[in-house]
């Protein structure tokens, strides 16, 4: 950040009075800018003991699988916009999700809420940020080809628990020396 | 918006190709400005059948009731962002928080994650945003003094659980039509 989005003239990174962390403050109108972590909205979509996966169209980490997740827009709640991931990315409609992780990954700012559930039908097929997405058993993700390593921890854990038959809400935070 | 935050050039706001909302453009650097949700993370301290809460000190809604919870910043986990916010609010210390509430304010663009858990002792204090901070019993939980309506809806909630004696994690939206 070089200039106020609100008068156009430069800022100063400093810390306000008040506050104890360095903020942009306008050094015309003294307007502070505040940058906080992004929501990532996730949904794992379940059909018949599978779970759907996403070859990425789109950098970083084309090629690579995820579940359908992206950042969450002002306006929609957060299940929303897994929702509407799931949507976009997999053509796929999902009801009935429950929140299954909220994984903070501190050091990129940002949260990831990831939700799982149910697919309305069988229908699926590749979105705009998709190169192609399929239903993979839990025995057969593909593990060394997920592309960020949240994705990881959260399919890990989404395993173990539905190996053990029972669900639960999981809070973790990513240690910074992995790579995203 | 005004202006570019990156180069100072008047931003345009328009649908960039590939996209379907409205965002902040730069007409110059052709930098899209994107403006997400924030997360605020809370926490209901407990102590001896009582939970912590603030008076605040600060606008909005200054002088009315709250649980510690403030903006979660880049840097720290959701979890370490309520343990601070109940540091700085309440100068209490909580240890072994669950995350108990995820609530979503889709027309004001935040979400709430609402963790519950026990102090480290009876120790608590007025910090900064505080005028005054006290322990409550559920039952005399000062209900028409509350700050925020997902303030009201996280303590109901929780009242309800402790009742019962079996906590669960909450995930719901705050409708448009309420004031916060």
């Amino acid at each position: 950040m070089n200039f106020c989005s609100g008068c156009g003239s430069p800022v100063t990174k400093k810390i306000p009075t008040g506050d104890n962390l360095p903020r942009f403050v306008c050094d015309s109108c003294l307007a502070i800018h505040y940058h906080n972590p992004k929501i990532v909205a996730g949904c794992i979509p379940e059909w018949d003991g599978h779970i759907l996966l996403c070859r990425r169209a789109i950098e970083p980490k084309s090629g690579l699988w995820t579940f359908p997740a992206g950042f969450m827009e002002i306006g929609e709640s957060i299940e929303q916009a897994a929702v509407r991931e799931t949507r976009e990315e997999a053509q796929a409609e999902v009801e009935g999700i429950c929140l299954f992780a909220v994984l903070s990954i501190p050091h990129i700012g940002q949260a990831y809420l990831v939700f799982r559930g149910p697919m309305s039908s069988p229908d699926f097929g590749a979105g705009e940020e998709s190169l192609e997405v399929q239903l993979f058993s839990p025995s057969a993700i593909p593990w060394d080809k997920i592309a960020f390593p949240v994705v990881e921890e959260a399919l890990r854990r989404y395993v173990d628990d539905n190996a053990r038959g029972a669900f639960q809400v999981h809070v973790a935070t990513l240690p910074d020396h992995r790579l995203t």
